[in-house]
Formats: structure tokens, sequence, C-alpha cells
């Protein structure tokens, strides 16, 4: 059987998974000998246990737990339920990742009308123990019975109504008990059964309670934006009680080592005199800084100082602690590794290895690489953004803070933003035909589709705020409005904000700060390029994006999807004609009109990557997401066509697919229309002849998606080779070129071996891969998602994140059978995914050649990789 | 370096690979003694080296044919274009399947302008060496040098009007090299040159020839159709000419050593006097029945009769042989196992067991699951069929013959059947909505879909005839018309037929003959029942379907689909209002109103299959599918539910998904709807309950569909186990269930262990599986498929046949793990795969317990099985 309790002395900071962050760093402050107040542990493992056993605790659990209970009474000299020296504790959650305020706490446990009375002679204090009696039989309430807390705030109020007072202090020790006779009465009439008077009853209930708040409402939400799995479980720390509100040499506060702003090395923090911790946090009165300290109490402070420091050598980082002085005597509650923002996360990991306290490798392993985003992206002024008014929350789907005014048309976007306006596109979903609309707009707002849909994507790439799948708006496109949650109306012109960061949208215009990077962002990036293996590669289609990429650290593009060159205004129409041209000879008329503005597309992307590895993917997507689809669009088409509008809606009709996603799109386009390849594989060809012939060295590599069977990709390829060699041929150039194919369909991944005997690389398309996996559709999840998220099922989008379970195993066979048919074959990967730092890890794993990723996901690709490559060493 | 050629006397019939069927049979006759005409075979291995050398016959090939060339004309004592003494051949292809009149065959091949002059006096015929002459320039002429033959008949017509006779054999010695000029003119003026008087060059480019017509459009659409490989590649067979047409003691003819049509045992065949192998064919003189030989040439009719029963016990089977009789002289061209009809091969089956030549196992082996389609659904008079007319032709989507009145409507259709009308129902492509329709219609003609469409599932599961995706018929489903590819016109009304064994639809009324079974076909039934280990059950939603199965062998039912129940009219209504209902109170209001009838639908299966397993899928379309699209039906429906056409037409476009088979689906509806899997499971139950009580032993096997993930599997299964439990605890009833999920997305094959712990059973959605494996919907591979077929991509319908490199592989693994985790893990197939012998093979490969197909396939199944277990003994 397996240990369940563990005592402070028992434990380290080693320890974390088993007693939780907050847990093992007790266990390790007592081992540092440092003033820490005595306690014991219950583990992850009783929780993770409570679940399997339908929530309850098993008597064997309870018998340890009471065991040591037993031992610890004795230890600290104490009795639960002794007036004349009673054993009170605090109960407080702790999980194996800080996830801070989002579970519950219980002081003051082993209170009761006994006992408080006891409290009161040892105290000489009649007040404080009332006044702690109230407070537990609140809390304990509350957390464990789920008698909600406004109940007792209202019978507080009341009695300091009829006393006419204001503040809690100014009632006294009378006032106090009356207010625990009220909450007890309430408890009665709530409950029905009195307050329970038993401290093991209140022990036992109150670990239950914390094991039970592991699944809370917001501890959930706060897992799946962190990516905590569920399965993790909390333990629970017990601890003897330490009162800051003793009187005026007691007190608490809250301090970090350095300033988590902005990585000072200076002490930073806050304390309050006579008070406790929720105190603290109720921000009732105002706290002094910890200077201050230095002149209440110069012991206290000069000990504390001295932790402190002693503390951030120990953990070799910068310390977030919180202490509680008892009349004169200091004691430390918790440290742990203190949050921080990114420029503070920058200046502290560069200011410890210039102090030699740690080298880069720990210094990289610091900053978690997802923080990087807030150093690239406008974020709203703090102050503005605490005064804001949120009206809905979407998905974060592409980060940054923006304001402007709502327009739902992309062409009205656009008119408003060349009368000089800021503009918010706001659509129900976006498609490629909205791309100039997007590229005017400050931010993108849509009501469907998820972390990896249309808009999401070109946002991120684009390095735009966007906020997607908005559900709880009602977006009316046609009517141009949209109505929130509580009814409020939004018309077209209306200022709203959005932060992409969080998925807040704000009403009106919330100030926002633009990003700069610091000299020690430059130092961290050049730290991480040392130690990684993997390549860094961008996702990109325009040479704005490419030359920002590649600013950014990019060492190459990874995927150039091309369908998005096709929506320009110019070439639209071309286009469209080869589409809807029933013959191959008009087909290959309108395709050479568009040649020559390919081919400079192409031109231009080689010269900004100057040489670097240029991967470019045949047309993708549907034909049919080309078309029009308004009436008036159809009608103007079908004019410039000569057709009737019947005509050309019957051909659009007849385009419909009924899940287009595994219908006619990807290498499927170019085994029916091989022309477009044609047309495609010239252009690139002839546009890097033409930068070679100007000195460069470029060598394109061509991309097949959407392959799904060996033959086929025979096929496209051998369209591909021959009309490249013709070129060399005809012209005389001279030309590397290298021809390979996504992955993205589960049967390429399982036939690898055969495919990859005509793929000089593989580049994983996690994002289709995913979704075929799963047999899950990115733009239809959004119905089902938020029922698998409260019955548990999902902890997070599974189209947003890589999973290594079922999509892995695939990438898994995928790289073991390519490399067996190819042992040189070039592997990376160009979802969404290949920004994202655990899918990275998982990249590295596998012996990838690169990751390719949005150009402003490029830095946190960087770090991710030296992270990975550091930590499979 | 393989050889390449081979002599008749180097093979045996176990070669049929490298010689091919014709070859090696060539081979073995030679080597039991018969008179086989002398000749060399050019191996399946030079044909595929053919085409991996870009179409054209390396050096050493050519080499080590005319190597062969050589010494075969010293074996024979003949020379290449040697006047006094030349050898003439036949050059003819022989795959390793039989592909009759597939490819094709140069005969008279050695003939020049010298070499015919010298055959003249050879043969002192100068008229016979002409004719030779002339057909070898034609066929020469049009099989390797694609000079159309009817250009030559157009020709030999001019000759004979000159002479104003009509027969060819009118013409004479001087006529006959008139037309040989006459070709040699039409050659020369076509390709530019004269025609090859080199009979080497002739030979060379006739073998070639063959090769190519391996790719050849026929051969390509037979090979589809009959799953021939395309890799495998086809033989030459050269061989020394011998002449049935040297006067009235020589013939040409072809028998079977039993009945092909009845099975029979006794010599069936015709022969005709005075002529070559393709006369006969031609039809232009009528043959004389094999018995009148005996009378015509006994000696000859004796000998042949010793060879036929020589070659049946030889090969132990019926054989079909091509024999010629030059000046009295038997020469054996060819014997094969005949090809027969399923009644046939019933008969001689049985009847060779009876006669002690074979034994079961050898007999199951002989019969090809495929044909007793024909004894289960009507066909067409074979008469009438020949004079038939056809229109069109679509995929033969479901077995069998019918006609009747085309109707666009399922409505439509119903009433006319209701007036008494034989009814054929034709629509672009069906929904579950048309079933009624479907089930009164003779047939079902769609203009989309594939072989596993809506239609095409539907109608095999009814056993009735569906031809799909027939796209080269305009249909007008609103203006109630189709027209064909030759612009004909058919209207509400007209009268057409369709074979959905063959996929053509006819103009007019063809007669067709009801389906009798023999009792040979019983007896092999019980033949393959005591052989096999697989089991077979049925897939199967209704009590007619269920019975027709049970009645056929099925022994459980393997898939019972409850969507197809909503679909009465009596409750279509309230699950209507249960879709579109906003709160779930509403939604179990409506589904209590459906309850009692589910339950008796269950109690209807459940006495029909009487104690056998009874698998039933909870609820898997998305909910759109169920909704009215028509205006009329939606104002109808809206009326009805205190709604505007307009709030319905809201609600119905707000389930509208892009994707919808990766959408709201499967158990993802019992997820967001838990009420909806209760009240199936609580029907289920209280149907089973019901049953037993009454004596039964039903052990209802509830199946989850769509898993995608162990988690979301587990809380479906708590909610079926709630159910069921509370149930059983409520009602004090004892009864077994299982709870098991279908494996039809990729993760779910690929996390199989994970999900094996909370499933009793796997069933492989093969449809589904296969559609997400290859990111291919079926609904949408139509307007791909031809394209990919014409290019060599694809051979087939991937979604169509069990692809066992890739989705066989994910079935491996989800066995393998499945059983890793739970080893008496229960294992099935329920795609429409299930009834096709080569997946069942590979279920029996793979250790299923058990493969479910429409009632129709069962004995298909039952014999395929057993095939399969005999083959892996």
């Amino acid at each position: 059987m397996p240990k369940y309790v563990y005592k402070f002395s028992e434990g380290n900071a080693s320890m974390r998974n088993l007693l939780g962050g907050k847990g093992a760093n007790l266990a390790e402050m007592t081992g540092l000998g440092l003033p820490v107040p005595r306690g014991f542990i219950v583990t992850t493992e009783a929780c993770t246990r409570y679940y399997e056993d339908k929530e309850s605790i098993a008597p064997e659990i309870a018998d340890e737990i009471f065991t040591m209970l037993a031992d610890f009474e004795k230890t600290v000299g104490k009795t639960f339920g002794d007036p004349k020296n009673p054993l009170l504790v605090s109960v407080r959650s702790g999980s194996r990742a800080s996830m801070p305020g989002m579970m519950d706490t219980i002081l003051n446990l082993g209170l009761n009308d006994v006992v408080v009375e006891g409290l009161a002679e040892l105290t000489e204090n009649k007040r404080f123990a009332y006044d702690s009696y109230r407070r537990f039989i609140a809390m304990f309430s509350d957390v464990v019975m789920e008698v909600p807390k406004s109940s007792f705030e209202d019978e507080l109020d009341a009695v300091k109504a009829s006393r006419g007072v204001k503040l809690d202090t100014d009632l006294d020790a009378e006032a106090m008990k009356e207010v625990v006779e009220r909450y007890k009465a309430l408890y009665l009439d709530v409950k029905g059964h009195s307050f329970p008077q038993d401290p093991r009853e209140q022990l036992i209930e109150s670990i239950i309670a914390v094991f039970r708040s592991w699944n809370n409402e917001r501890a959930i939400i706060y897992r799946r934006m962190n990516d905590i799995p569920g399965s993790w479980g909390t333990a629970v720390n017990v601890q003897e009680m330490v009162y800051g509100n003793m009187g005026d040499t007691s007190g608490t506060g809250v301090a970090f080592t350095r300033n988590p702003s902005t990585g000072e090395s200076k002490l930073y923090g806050e304390f309050l005199i006579n008070a406790q911790g929720e105190d603290v946090v109720a921000g009732i009165r105002t706290p002094q800084t910890i200077d201050q300290l230095q002149e209440v109490m110069p012991d206290v402070y000069k000990q504390f100082n001295d932790i402190a420091h002693k503390l951030e050598a120990h953990y070799r980082d910068m310390q977030d602690m919180e202490f509680t002085i008892e009349r004169g005597k200091l004691f430390m509650l918790q440290t742990r590794n203190g949050k921080r923002t990114a420029a503070a996360a920058m200046k502290i990991a560069v200011d410890l290895v210039n102090e030699g306290m740690i080298n880069k490798e720990e210094a990289l392993l610091k900053i978690d690489p997802k923080q990087l985003d807030a150093l690239l992206h406008p974020t709203f002024e703090p102050k503005a953004l605490k005064q804001a008014k949120p009206i809905a929350r979407g998905l974060p789907a592409s980060p940054g803070a923006a304001f402007g005014r709502v327009y739902f048309d992309a062409n009205e976007a656009t008119r408003a933003s060349e009368r000089g306006e800021k503009v918010i596109l706001v659509r129900l979903e976006t498609s490629p035909e909205d791309i100039q609309g997007m590229n005017v707009a400050q931010g993108i707002l849509t009501g469907r589709g998820g972390m990896t849909s249309h808009a999401a994507v070109v946002a991120r790439g684009m390095g735009k705020c966007c906020v997607s799948g908005c559900s709880e708006l009602n977006i009316q496109e046609k009517n141009k409005y949209f109505v929130t949650a509580d009814g409020t109306k939004y018309l077209e012109g209306d200022d709203i904000s959005l932060d992409g960061t969080t998925g807040y949208v704000y009403s009106g215009q919330v100030p926002t700060m633009e990003a700069t990077l610091s000299g020690d962002f430059a130092t961290i990036m050049a730290w991480a390029d040392e130690f990684r293996t993997l390549k860094i590669r961008t996702n990109a289609d325009t040479v704005r994006d490419a030359a920002k990429a590649v600013e950014l650290g990019a060492e190459g593009i990874g995927l150039c999807r091309t369908e998005h060159m096709f929506f320009e205004p110019d070439r639209i129409f071309a286009f469209r004609q080869m589409i809807v041209a029933k013959e191959e000879k008009a087909r290959r008329a309108a395709l050479e009109k568009i040649l020559p503005m390919q081919r400079q597309d192409f031109i231009g992307l080689f010269e900004v990557m100057r040489g670097m590895p240029v991967t470019i993917r045949l047309l993708d997507p549907p034909l049919h997401e080309f078309l029009p689809q308004e009436d008036n669009e159809i009608k103007e088409l079908a004019d410039a066509l000569n057709l009737s509008a019947k005509e050309l809606t019957e051909i659009i009709r007849s385009l419909h697919e009924i899940n287009p996603m595994m219908g006619h799109r990807g290498c499927r386009l170019a085994v029916t229309y091989p022309e477009i390849a044609e047309m495609q594989t010239r252009a690139i060809i002839e546009a890097a002849v033409a930068v070679n012939n100007n000195g460069m060295s470029v060598i394109p590599e061509i991309m097949i998606p959407l392959t799904c069977d060996a033959a086929e990709l025979k096929y496209v390829k051998s369209l591909i080779v021959e009309t490249a060699d013709t070129i060399l041929r005809e012209t005389g150039a001279k030309l590397t070129y290298k021809v390979g194919t996504m992955i993205e369909i589960p049967r390429a991944a399982l036939t690898a071996d055969e495919i990859a005997r005509d793929a000089d690389f593989f580049s994983f398309g996690t994002n289709d891969l995913t979704q075929m996996t799963y047999g899950l559709s990115r733009d239809d999840a959004g119905k089902i998602l938020d029922t698998y998220y409260s019955k548990k099922i999902f902890e997070s989008d599974p189209t947003a994140r890589l999973d290594l379970v079922g999509v892995g195993k695939l990438m898994q066979i995928a790289t073991d059978l390519g490399r067996q048919a190819r042992p040189d074959i070039k592997l990376g990967i160009c979802g969404e995914h290949g920004g994202d730092p655990s899918s990275i890890a998982f990249c590295h794993q596998l012996g990838f050649d690169y990751v390719s990723c949005s150009p402003f996901r490029v830095p946190i690709a960087r770090l991710a990789a030296a992270q990975s490559a550091i930590n499979s060493k």
C-alpha cells in the first residue's frame, strides 16, 4: 500500500508530484531549518484515489490521516478539541503545478463552541478568538458545505449596521460573538443540522472539500488554459495555525526576491500589520511595502531578508514567498518560483547567469516560451485594462491587443480603413475572401471556429490579434450588428477592444502599448540558438510575413500556401475563369494569365529568404472556396464570363461538396487538373532560376498536399518533374529542386514507406491529420466541445494541441516507415502545432529536421527547441 | 537475370503467375502428351519489366526471344520468312487470371509477300494463303499499329461488291489477292510506310502490342470489376499455327466437359468445319453441336472426348477447351477451368464430390462466393437481355434485375406503388427520408454516390436492385425527367430496367426471372458451415430484414442501425420535436413518446433472432439529417411545433455543418444529449427483459458509435450502465448485456488498448474508417474517381473494397492493442466490407469472432468464411 500522508520533515522539493508544489516546498524549507509552522501533507495520490473510489475517502486513508494526526498532536503538544491547549490548523490545497486561487483553503480549523472560549483565555483576546471562529465557520460552510459566502457577509453587515460601525475591525468581542451565533443559526437553517463541533469531522470534511475543489469549474478552466492534466490531482496541506492578527507585533505579507514586473534584483512585496492572509487579498486596508518592514520590525525584516536570499540561492530562481509574523516571530508559509512578466523573465534569466547562480541551459529552461507572445504583440495598458468592461469571451486565437470600430464585412472594413479608421473585423467565420479585410483590421473577432479556424490561422500568420469562436455573441452579419449575452447591441461603427491573449472582448477603446524587444530578449534568443538542434522555419505566404519571420529568426519557409495568392483582386478573376472553364484549353488560357503573377510571388519570397530553403505547397483548398457566393458577385462574374447567372450558379452548385474537407482538394486537384500543378511548378522553377541568375542559390522545395496513396504521389511528382525538367532543359539553366509531400492523411502516415520512395521530404500537416485522426472537423467541433469540457471528456480542444497518444502515434509510425524506405528523408512539421512548445518537444524526440510556424511564433519555437535539446541531454 | 522466355515443354500448370493461365495450361497439356501445337511463352515478368522500362523491350529480353525463336525454328523444322518451309505463328495474350476477350491476338504471323506464295504452293491452296495473309494484315494493323479494323472491312466490302458476292467464302484466290493488295495500300496510306515484311519485326511488334493491350481501356475496366491488380501483367504465347480452314477435313471448336449453364455432366460445345477461331466468334455461319462431330469425324470426336475426360480428371474441374482440326488431325489450343453460372457451379461442385473426384474442401474452394448473388436475386431473361437497349451504365451497387416506371420523388413513388404500378425510384442521391419510396420500388437508380452511398447500402440491406452513381444521366429531380448521354429524355412514368449486378440501365421493360435456390445450394452451405470458424451475422434494422437473414443462415445481428427506425411516419414527428427542442425537458418529453415504439422495435428483432446475439448501435447520424428540407415540409413542421417557418429554418440552419461526417454525430450525440442514449438503452433493456420473460435468453449488445477517445467511451458507457442497472434494480429482472464500441475512427484504432478497457467488444465500422483513413468522403469521391482510374492511380473505389495496406494496418493495430488490454475481447466487422470475400479472409486472419453483412450477403459470407478457414489450414 502506498503511503498517503507525509510529515513535512519526511518530504523535500523533489517530491512535488506526490506532495504538490506547496507541500514539497514547505517540506524543503523545513529541511533547511527555516521557521515553518509544523504540518503534514495528504498526497496527490490520495486525491486520485478519492476519484477512483467514486469520490470517497478509503478507510485506510482515513486511518492513516488520523494516525498522523495523533502523532502530530504529540509533536506539537496540542490536541484537537482541548480548550486548554487546542490544536488549530489550516487546510490548503497544493497541486503539482501552481494554480493560484483556483482551489480552496480553510483556516482556523479545530475551533468549536468550547475551544473558542479556551482560545480566548489562552490568547487573552476574546475578540480574536471569536473573530477566528466566525472566519472558520464562514470558510468551512462556503468551501465544505456549499453555503454561499454572501449569506454570511449579509449577517456580518447586519451586525455592523446594528452597531453603527463600518469596518470589521470596529466590532468588539461581543459583537463578534453575535456574528458567530448568527453564522451558526444560518448554517443550521441552510443545512438542517448544527455546525459540526468535532474537529476530526471538520478535518476529514475539509480534506474532501479540497479534493473536490480540484474539479470545480474554475480549476477545470484554469487547467484547460494551462495544459494541466486533470489526472494529477491535488495534495492537501494540514498545518498548525499561526496568527498574524494577534496585535501590532503580528502581521502577514507576500514578497518576491526580485521585481516580478521588471525583474529588478531587489526584494519586492507588501505586508499588513495585525492581519490574516485573507485581509491582504481582500484589499480593505492598504498594505505597506516590504521596505517599510525594516522600519517597523528591523529584526524580523533582517531575518526575512536573509531567508529570501537563502531561498533564492537554494532554488536558484526568483522566489514568491508568503509569511506571517505572530507576536514578533516570523513564520514562512510558502515559497515557490515566482510568476513574472515576460520582460522580467528575460531579465532575471540573464541576471542569474551573470550573477553566476545558474548556467545558460538552466536560464533557458526557466522561461515559458508561451510568455514570449507578450513581448511580440501589443498589450493593453494595465491600468486601462483594470477599468475595461468585458462584454464576452471567446478563444484566445491570436495574441495581442487591439481596439477599433466594428465592421461586419471585409469590403466595408477596407473602405473604413482607407478613410483612416481603426477597424475590428467581426464575422461569423472568415473565409479566404476576407483576407483583404483581415489585413487592414486591427483585430478579428469571429463567432464560430476554434483555435485552428481560418481566422485564427491567418491572424496568427499576420501577427494580428484574433478572438475566435465567441459563440456567446449573436452576430448578425447581414444586419450589421451583434448582441451580447446580456442583450446589449453593438452596431457597425461602435468601438470595441479585443485581447487575443485572453480571449476577452471589451466595450469601447482600451488603450494599448506597443511591443518592445529588450537586449535581454536578444541574449536569450542567441543562447537558444546555441543549444537547439531543430531548425525553425516559418509558414509565410507573403513577402511581408516572410520578412517579419526572418527578422524574428526564421531559417526558411516550411509552408507557403499558394492559395492565398489567388485571392489578390487582380488574379481572382482569372482564377475563377479557370475554375468554371469546361475545357482544358480554356483552363490553360486562364492559368497563362496567372503564371507571371505567381512567378513574381515566388521571386519575391525567394529574394527575401536569401537562399534559405523555401517549401511551396501546391494549391490545396477545394475550388468552390474561390467562387463567389453572393448573388451580386455571381452576376458580375457571370457577365464577365458570358454566362447567365443561372448557369454560373449551376456550376457553383455542381462544385458543392458534402464533406469538402475530405473531398476534391489537395493533390486531387493536381490529378484532375494537371495544368494547375504544371503552371505552379513552372512559376516556382522560373522564379528560382531568375533569382539564382542574380547570384542567389535557392533550392525550392515543392510540396504535394493531401497525399493518401503512393501511386497518387508518384503521378503528381511526375507532373512536377516533367514540367521542371522541360523548363531546365529548354532554358539550359541549372537548378536543384526537391519534391516532397505533406503527411496529413492517416493513410499517408500508415503507408509512409511506400510514400517515402517518391518524397524527398515529409512535412506533417498536423491540422488536417488531427482532424482526420479524430474524425472531428474543427469547423464543426465548436458545438460539442463545451459539453466535452464540462463532462471532463476532453481537457482541451484536440485540434488545438498535438495529441501525442493518437496523432503522435501516427507521426511515429510515419517517421519510422519513412526512414526505413529513405534513411535521409527530411522531416518537418508545418501544422499550427509547429509553434507549440509541447509539440516541438515531440518533434525533437522524433528527430525531425525542422518545425515551421507562423512568423510571430518563431522566437517561441527557437526557445522551445532549445529547451527540448537541453531536456533530452 | 530472370528467365523471360519458356518453351511449352519447360512449364507446367503451377507456373500460372509467371506464364499466365493459357501458357501454363498449354505447357501442362504438352507435358501430358496431348496434341498441342508447339510454342513458347514470354513471361508476365517480361511484361512488368516492359512497363518498368517505360514501355520498351529491354535488349536482353529481345535477345532471349530471338534465341528461343532460333531454337524453335530448329525444333519445328520451319523458318521465319522461308517461302519453301515458312514458320507461321499465333501470338496470344495470357494473364494470370482469365480475362476473356480483353486483350489482343494476332494469327498467321510470319506471312509476307514472298511467304504467302510459298504457302500457296505448299498447301496447294492459293485462296487459303491469301485469305490467311489478309487476315494477318488486318489483325496486325489493328492490334499492333492501331489502324482501325473498320477501314479494312470497307476494303473487303468493296471487293465483294465489285465481284457481286455477299460472303467472304465466295471470294476466290484472285479476289483475296486483290484484298491483300488493297489492305497493303491502305496500310501504306495510313502509316506512311509499307507493311512490315520481316517476320522478326512482326513478332517483336506483336509481343509489344500484347503487352500494351494489358493497359487498354477495356482491360483496365475488366480488372477493376474483377479485382485484378494492374501489376500482374500478361504473358505472351507464341505458337505454331494450325489451320482449321484447310477444307472439309479441317475445323475448329470450343467445348466444355460439363454444361456451363446447368452443370449437367455431358460434353457441351460447338464447332465449325473449314473455319478459323475468329469465324466461330463472328457468328456468320451457324456452328454444329459437339455431338455432331461424332457423326462427321468419329475418330476425332473419340480422341477429343478422351482428352476432355482426361483433362477434367487431371484438373479436377470442369474444363473449357478450344481445339482445331487440321486436315483430320486434332490440336488442343487451350484448356482452362470453365466459367459457369452460379447454378452450374453448385451442381458441378456437388457432383464432383459425389463422383469422388474432389473432397468437400476442394468443392467449396471452386465456387466464387460473389456468384451466389445471382442465385439470390432476380435476373433478366437471357434472351430478352440480348435485345435490351442499354441507355447508361452506373455502378453495380446492389445486385438483381428490375423494371418499372420512373419516379423522381419517394412520395410519388409510394403513391404509384399503391396504385399497383411497378416503380423504379430515380434520385440524384437518396437520403433517409426516401426510405419509404425505396421500400416500395423495384429498383433504385441514383446519379451520384458510390458503392457505399446511402442508396447502395440501404438497397443491399433490402436485397433490392440498385444502380448508383450513374453520372452520365442528367437527372432533374424537380422537373421530373432525366436525359441520357445521347440526349434522349425519360419522363416520370416511362419504363426503364436496371441491372444491379452489372450497373446497366435499359430502356423499356426487360422481363426478369425470379431467383430459386436448389438443393445443391443447401448442400454447399451446409458444407461451408462445417468448415468455417467465423460466425456470420447480419446488418438488419427491421424484422423483415432480420427474418430474411436468419433464413439465409445469419447467426445474429452484428449491426442494427436505430436511425432508420426514426423515419417511420408515426415517429419522425416526435423525433423532430426532440431535435428542435431547446430544453432537456422538452427533449425528454418527445423521447418519452418514442420509447414505446422503439421498445417494440427491439422486441420484434429479439423475437425473430430467437436468442441469437443482437448488436444495437445507438443513434449515429447528425441530427439535421432528420429535419425536413423542403419549404412545405418546414412549414408543416413549424405549424405543428408552434414555431414560425423562419424560426424553424433558423434552427435547421444552426444545425448545418461544414463537414457533417466529422461533426456532431455518433456518440457525440450521446454526450451532448444523454437523454437520447438513455431512452434507447431503456428501450433495449426493457425489450430484452420482456422477451426473456417469455422464455427467450437474449443477451443484447449495446454498441457505441464513433468513439475517438477512451474518456468519451467511458462516459457514454456509464450512461448506459446506469440506465440499464437502474431498470434492472427497479424491476428485479435479471439480464446480462454487453456494451462495446465501433472502431471507425483512426484514433480509436490507434488507442484501442485504452478503448478496450471499457468495451466488451469492438465492431470495425470499415465504411467510415476507410473514409477517414483516406481523407476521402464517399459522397464526394465520385467526382475524382474516374480520373484516378484513368490515370491508373486507383484500380478500384477505395471505399468499396477493404484497403489492406492502410485501413488493414489500422485494424491490425487495433486488434493487437485491444487484445493486449482485454484478451477475451469480441471482435467483428459490420462495415459494408463484412460481406466482401477478400475482406472476410482478412478478418479470418485477424482472428475475428464474426463478420456482419446485409442479409442477402449472408450466404456469400458463409462460403467466403469457409474458404478462408480452408485456405489457412
